[in-house]
């Protein structure tokens, strides 16, 4: 589908450099974090946005679909590509901090973890921090809305965003909304291409709000032998109107290749609460959390500085950590209400032992977003056991009121369930924006729903 | 344009009740808050998301332009009717707050102060907070992302809306979102539809997130001799790392209506600064604000209770107020990075003088949406001048890097000023959206842009 001719186009644009062709060079663009992949026939790596515009015009005049990535950290296969070449966008990554309007300005190939660190230094706060953030990308966060454990207090990427630059399937540089905190000026484009998983526009650069650093932070561990017992201590902190930092609940299948060293033995349950802010008000809301906690749970304790760090850096760990053990892993991402996180849980207990198939569950509790994770050998599960497992934890989100990603986004992995989730309507409208935006289709075919372009 | 047949059909629907044509009754949804007026064939009034759908059926079948309306209280002339008929949703507004899952399903016509107040009783808070809050609805917020005092802190509408019910401009119901805290599956209808005024679908109900009540409040209150001062103190206040609940900037201009008995002779401007949050924080923070705003106020005080609420009051005020005071009011809504507020009110006074225009300024200075408010008498300024004073203060806001509309949409009286802020790809791009939701273009023509449907 892509002739030398065309790779020889663009090699003019971006340098030859920056155009892969060679298949060891294609295979590390084959796949993201999921179990998903794809066989690019080109990667190209544009330097700036009108290098962008300028591929996209000549895979426009080309017909050649586009998968646009950023460090291939997702867990739904967005950034898998199809047919065509893949657009890394990695290369982009200008960083700055205006402390003076509180915002940063940031390309779609910074990594999330610096602009944490840039916003520290000028004493601000960037709070969105998906689990990858030390390698994946804001281009990332944004096109999926990645959330991360901070989501519950802070919000997620959608909320921090305030402006968007972004190349157009015909090569159209488009800015959308500014430095402005607040911004009621027309659609906001802003806020519906993010989370539209690369197929609306490619995003080349972003706009983000920051806020104040919070003063002073403590975390609360709390082990307990009923995972159940631990969801109704996160909604009962949240009673008692607390609003921490963040609540990360999980369990014992989840902690077990993480936690080795920490727990030979680990508990049913554990939870991580994260208090944040003024300092007189760390150590009140951390005491009242560990009574709360106390009440059910076998074990609490207070952790400052080095040792929460290091229990935060276990949760981090976690997806590694499962891939590593179990041959195969498949992480969902599903969000229910609030209130509805003890039924969910124990919904996947009865799924995990009507099909047996280990199913980890962590994430974030305080705000319904947990990843059950399938977790099986090929040659001793099969697949109607695993399709079973999937089906059941998608059914049992929804009867809770809930939905298929909370920060993940639908990628390829959940394209077959997406319209039972939304309902034909509402694909009926979103097919109606792709249209107007990418009239063609070229733009990450195969992604969100099924369309042409699919990739095994 | 429109039939007796047409309205006989229309109260075979909602019952003859609700449909008015008596011009008296007309008069009554001719109007907004701003200075735009229509004239509507008729109004109907449906009481249910089932008669909207009916409603609009009827409309698509008879072509008729549809205008949707919660209060009217908006300062652009969002609601103010073309040619067709008025859609008012005020008879749908239910209320209900769900604490467990930290939100409240409202329908659109439910008051804002209802909300306020609904989930206060349950411990929990939604901060968005309208001038107009007492009167206005959840679904004209969701339609123009209103935000008011709390929005550096808290974040307006858009930031809460966490699932719509909306009906299309053929009868179909939609339901986007739901009651999930994150949501990252599809694109984000719900962002969408947030601010876009009507012209894309009528919302019928909303899941609002709540939060955690802060457990105190207090306000500081400096008046200033030069209003740069007031601005360059909110600079201040920001960066010493402090989020204030709200603050509020008012000048001269402003305050004399609206302050007659509490300051016979006003400063040339007060910051009203509101610190919510944890008791011992509040205590803390006020009195660093105290210090801050003391280097150059002339004075500062700190009030607490009743005494802040009348303050509040004052503020909420002053719109009307000016309305009272001045034959002729228009309010402007442009928002500037937190950065280049005084460089803003600078120019601004610059343009006053230029124009010799009056000009309150007031506003949500820490979020750099301000309100300049162009008062004149018909009979002593000339249309020239104050065409003079709105062009320059846009101008003002775009040099600034700010935008035409933080909190009150673009409506009829911003619509000729819109491509030159966002640009004609956002125009493009917006109108292929526009096509996808109302092919043929009946809900609410000539708002935001300029096309067929405009009213004088």
């Amino acid at each position: 589908m892509i002739s030398a001719a065309f790779t020889e186009k663009l090699a003019a644009v971006v340098g030859p450099k920056w155009v892969l062709t060679d298949p060891a060079e294609l295979a590390c663009y084959a796949r993201d974090a999921s179990v998903a992949s794809g066989h690019p026939a080109a990667v190209v790596l544009p330097g700036s946005t009108s290098e962008v515009s300028a591929v996209l015009r000549l895979a426009a005049e080309a017909g050649i679909p586009v998968t646009p990535r950023g460090a291939g950290t997702g867990l739904a296969g967005g950034a898998v590509p199809g047919e065509g070449m893949v657009l890394a966008l990695t290369r982009i990554r200008q960083l700055a901090v205006h402390k003076q309007d509180l915002v940063a300005v940031a390309g779609a190939g910074a990594i999330t973890a610096d602009l944490h660190t840039a916003a520290e230094t000028d004493g601000l706060f960037y709070p969105p921090d998906p689990s990858s953030a030390s390698v994946c990308t804001i281009g990332g966060n944004i096109a999926t809305n990645a959330g991360g454990p901070h989501g519950f207090k802070y919000g997620v990427t959608r909320d921090y965003l305030l402006g968007l630059e972004v190349v157009l399937a015909d090569g159209t540089v488009l800015q959308t909304g500014g430095r402005t905190l607040k911004n009621s000026t027309g659609y906001s484009l802003t806020q519906l291409l993010c989370g539209s998983e690369g197929t609306l526009g490619v995003i080349t650069q972003a706009v983000l709000r920051l806020i104040p650093r919070p003063e002073d932070r403590a975390g609360v561990l709390a082990a307990f032998d009923d995972a159940g017992a631990a969801a109704q201590a996160v909604l009962d902190i949240i009673a008692a109107g607390i609003s921490p930092g963040a609540i990360e609940l999980m369990d014992r299948t989840a902690l077990e290749p993480a936690a080795e060293s920490l727990w030979p033995h680990p508990p049913a349950a554990v939870l991580l609460v994260e208090v944040d802010g003024p300092g007189e008000v760390v150590q009140r809301h951390a005491g009242k959390i560990e009574d709360i906690c106390g009440r059910s749970a076998d074990k609490t304790q207070r952790a400052a500085g080095a040792d929460y760090e290091e229990f935060h850096r276990l949760r981090r760990s976690i997806s590694g950590s499962l891939t590593r053990l179990y041959p195969v892993k498949i992480g969902e991402d599903v969000a229910v209400p609030v209130g509805r996180v003890t039924d969910f849980i124990e919904k996947v207990t009865g799924i995990s032992k009507d099909t047996c198939v280990r199913i980890a569950v962590f994430g974030h509790a305080a705000d319904g977003n947990l990843h059950p994770n399938i977790l099986f050998d090929p040659r001793d599960t099969d697949e109607r056991q695993v399709k079973a497992a999937m089906d059941g934890i998608f059914q049992a989100a929804l009867k809770c009121g809930g939905t298929l990603s909370g920060e993940h986004g639908i990628g390829m992995l959940k394209a077959p369930y997406f319209e039972t989730a939304v309902g034909s309507e509402a694909v009926a409208v979103m097919r109606g924006i792709k249209k107007a935006f990418d009239p063609r289709g070229l733009l990450n075919p195969g992604k969100i729903w099924l369309t042409g372009g699919e990739v095994k």
